[in-house]
């Protein structure tokens, strides 16, 4: 066991990843920074290498006003993170967690205006190592929220590579699909999936997205959905780890009501698994794509 | 009603999709195409609009030579397709069905080599309306087949705008984006799914696959999967039609023994509402993509 940066576990040992689905208070930004980091701690105490959190964790998400989003913005100078990383330290673990970005915070920008973005920090023991400003907003999150304008990275970590998306950026299969090509072995999704009614014995439309992301790429996913319920709001409580075949390792979702609450996926996964991409004699996942093909025009006939 | 390739009905009745799960027989050529033609008559005397087969109905799927594949291969001028015309004569019914192709078919390419293609036709009672290569080989067909090197159409019928893909090639979603981007209703998917063993009280794969395309692209899709058992093979027997929302409209696949056979999955779709991708007063599925985000090279940190 070396401490550090180094991928070499990632190459040989079993990676426990955990997702927390909390139930933060909208705007109490004092009561949801110690839910986070409570339940990061006990996430390390059952083990955790890599732990994800809900979209929007610090903040909770039904805002009713962009004033209201504002008093829940945070920088990465914020005292949060540097807690964080201290709850982190001699520790080789990662956290993945959303939070309301205030746009004055990384100062790589340039711009002096105040926008808000729905975020997600990549942290472990040595910090913040990388933020990613959701692209692809879902609903009333637009009045609130600037889109983030670049790409989402992906981070070496002593557990593998980590790639970072945030909810509805999930049903873009084009997202999933850049991560996988740049090397992730594992997505993290902190989300908030908003409760919609679904066929009885289907699953919900989110964990089939994941299921599919993860299975056409031959990567792990992992979603941390929200449980509560904020302001009327029900989630869909769909929590779950994914293996790089698309399969749920986790217990499917099977909460629809309000009486749902806190609970935790978590699985032990071979993340290096995600580096063989030969899925028969003739064929390879990333290798088989057609790049001539897919920028054709479509002739109509 | 009129006859010929208005659209109008699209945009105002309900479309009959019928998919015909069927076992030819390998290297049978007159015996499948017989079980082709029969299966169409079935159909339409159910009331289909638009009808699916297999891949490669009229040739079967587990060749052990490139020769033997070639026993089986055929052109559009071939006299099955003036036959399959002639049964839709007098309808706007609309059949999608896999073929074994000879390249020297289309007289297109100015190729005088003697390749196969595994192919799909959109047939109606004026004849051919378009073929389409899989460029997407699974394992073996490598062996036989050459893969196409054009994008698939979407071809406007009397029953709405269908596009087509071949089994493999829907793993990619790049593919049904493209086909979405172009203005397809309905996706028709000539598949042969080889069996493999999924986890209990989870979806076989390629149907989620189908399941996630439709969602993220807010199309229908049918797929005509295979039944029977071809030299020790079994299928997957996911024939299934989708709606626009990702949901089964049929009943989910079951079958996991050779003992299951020839089934037959039916519905009556509202084609048109493809058309509409708002999914909240802020979102449109299409309209919310970011191909300035995908073309971005994504940072290693």
């Amino acid at each position: 066991m070396t401490a550090g940066r180094s991928s070499a576990a990632a190459k040989t040992g079993v990676t426990r990843v955990v997702c927390e689905q909390l139930a933060p208070r909208v705007g109490d930004l004092t009561h949801n920074k110690a839910l986070a980091l409570d339940a990061v701690r006990r996430a390390l105490a059952d083990g955790a290498d890599i732990v994800v959190l809900p979209e929007l964790v610090t903040s909770g998400y039904v805002f009713e006003t962009a004033e209201e989003a504002r008093t829940t913005a945070i920088t990465v100078e914020d005292p949060f993170f540097a807690d964080l990383s201290a709850v982190l330290a001699g520790t080789r673990s990662v956290v993945v967690l959303g939070f309301c970005q205030r746009a004055d915070d990384t100062g790589d920008t340039g711009d002096t205006d105040d926008a808000l973005y729905n975020s997600a920090a990549v942290v472990d023991a040595s910090g913040v190592r990388a933020v990613y400003r959701k692209t692809h907003l879902w609903d009333r999150e637009t009045l609130f929220f600037t889109p983030g304008d670049r790409t989402p990275p992906v981070v070496d970590t002593a557990h593998g590579r980590i790639g970072v998306l945030i909810c509805y950026d999930l049903e873009f299969a084009e997202m999933p699909r850049r991560l996988a090509l740049a090397g992730a072995d594992l997505i993290a999704v902190p989300t908030n999936w908003p409760l919609v009614e679904h066929p009885a014995g289907q699953y919900p439309a989110e964990i089939i997205q994941a299921q599919s992301a993860a299975r056409a790429n031959g990567v792990f996913i992992a979603c941390a959905d929200r449980s509560g319920v904020e302001r009327g709001q029900q989630w869909t409580q769909g929590t779950a780890v994914i293996d790089q075949f698309g399969w749920l390792t986790t217990a499917p979702p099977t909460a629809t009501s309000e009486t749902a609450s806190e609970q935790r996926a978590a699985a032990d996964l071979f993340l290096h698994l995600s580096r063989d991409k030969a899925i028969s004699p003739h064929n390879d996942l990333l290798g088989d794509r057609r790049p001539d093909i897919y920028t054709q025009e479509t002739p109509l006939l």
